[in-house]
């Protein structure tokens, strides 16, 4: 608001539990596309500050972002470059693809004039994200990097037998949750044509909303994310189930 | 922002609880009057999302809403229709009043290209109210629909002693329980000619403020909605008494 | 956004718990100096609404504030007096600072025109700030008062041996613990010549940032606000020591 007074700012959420990147990284992913490409997404869950992460802006063709380089934008990255990433054999760093630009924020002319070792969303990040908004090139941000820090992503894979085996990434507040599994990965089978394995439970089909379930009944559908999830309707899958983020889900096709 | 630059964006709350289409009435009702009459509300508790309730524009004379057809504006039609509105026999559904104007959002013109089955307030809902607040005429967003679904509003009623009989609609994050009676119901009765029954507790008269009470101590008063509440000074009524809404309430003329 | 359509609104924090001024008077003490100084500040953390507290507004070299006068500003009213405010004997009432400019809320014509006894932040504090958004100077809003409300801050003391006793003050979303000893108070020591005694545990030095400790380690280190805190790394000192506001913490040279 000092630097850019006519910034338009929405609070996207406030909800990640601390230090969190890989809840950040999937709450970031399912927001920007649906954002003006000129948005400057400011992600603020950064239990590295004050070490030797490194504070980058990165622009894509569908939004620019400024971060801590912990991995918190994995699935943007991985959704922008069009499967043209290429990630290191550990699965951790990934170098920039060419449609897009990164730097390390290290000219400290952007910065507030004090900054503490603490809170770098406020000292560094929201300060350059004000001098993006009003048109400054990122390339005056600091030096050109051409690696990132990623996460390796699971992506499903398929069993012999055809059974593609997911995991869950991501609980919403409602309590559903948000596999690996999307959309494309099922587009060659039948909705009615499957069952879905989680838990104790098996699912048979897939719903298209939540409402197709009847109240407290398990389902299993694609959700608004292009994710599939497992849901429970008028109710929590997470508090149902007890199964958490890291745990497997099995997709077969009717045998 | 896509649509609309220009819009301004004002988050009443995300803290109603999954699917309480009563509580996201009871709170929109309370938001929606102090607002310029040329805002677009958008209301997104859809526990009916993806099945066959419809998505819904009303314009009244205080302001648009995008939401819904499962209730959520029940308060806000019932003030804004001044006692002309006519419900059917089972409490469901209600004749759109003359003094408004309501809308099927069917043109999928003014939604987003793809559509999900779990989130219309993203796909649906937003784009149609960017679109209202550059004024695009209601008309233009659907055909005309001329009744609504509501929830049966139970009226507080007045036993042949003379007592109200009321019930806990709402509770606010302080622990407050608001019931349905009204200042307009009490407006015969003297603050101090009354004792306020409910659940094991007894209370004398009606406050005018929480700080009236003693701390800690249980006190009946008209709150900030103009119906009476129930509340404990520096402490929440809710945990107290143990109570919730669909509870009675009695008021009673000091006998 | 009725009396003045440009505002811009930022939320800094609904999660204040309930009445509880101190923590209030600290989250906008932390937030105040980071926005533009034609802000105006509104605070609605108000236990005593419908008493006889007075609500005023304040204006100061850094921003404006309209809040209850309840102590919410003690810590900014200090801050920005510069050493120069006289405290009551008691330490409950403030003279108003030379650089400072302070009115009683009284003036009708800017409320709005039905004020309920328990939410005068919409009825009151947000019109007011409005039209102070707009220009108004303050002294339209009602008559100058030359005293405050405040309440008393303990500031840490300095034992014989040179021990410095402090006091925590707030606990934050991260479970951190912020004490009331500045970097101020310890310039004089080396961060490794010390080291710092909270409940049962004894941490050795000032770290400069969480990263810079193990996980699960308790630290200490000089927080964002400036202010000393305990933390633990990826953790909550709250729950991990079981101490709360009030407790004493103790800064003991190496002997």
């Amino acid at each position: 608001m000092s630097i850019n007074p006519q910034a338009t700012i929405v609070d996207i959420t406030h909800e990640v539990p601390p230090q969190d990147v890989r809840e950040a990284a999937f709450a970031v992913y399912t927001a920007y596309s649906y954002f003006p490409i000129q948005t400057i997404h400011v992600v603020v869950v950064d239990p590295g500050v004050g070490g030797d992460r490194r504070a980058i802006a990165l622009q894509t063709e569908r939004g620019s972002f400024v971060a801590p380089d912990n991995g918190v934008l994995t699935h943007i990255i991985d959704a922008e470059s069009r499967g043209a990433a290429h990630v290191s054999a550990d699965g951790h760093l990934l170098q920039v693809p060419a449609n897009m630009k990164a730097v390390h924020l290290s000219n400290r002319e952007f910065w507030l004039p004090e900054v503490s070792a603490t809170f770098h969303g406020r000292d560094v990040f929201a300060p350059v994200a004000a001098h993006l908004s009003k048109g400054l090139p990122i390339d005056n941000l600091g030096e050109p990097i051409d690696s990132l820090v990623v996460f390796p992503t699971a992506k499903p894979h398929r069993a012999p037998d055809g059974t593609i085996i997911g995991t869950i990434i991501y609980t919403d507040r409602f309590g559903n949750m948000i596999t690996n599994i999307t959309h494309a990965d099922l587009s060659r089978l039948q909705a009615e044509g499957i069952h879905v394995i989680v838990g104790d439970h098996r699912i048979r089909g897939l719903r298209t909303a939540y409402i197709s379930a009847q109240p407290g009944q398990v389902l299993a559908l694609i959700g608004s994310s292009g994710h599939m999830e497992v849901a429970v309707r008028n109710g929590s899958a997470v508090q149902l189930l007890g199964l958490s983020i890291g745990d497997k889900v099995f997709v077969k096709p009717n045998g």
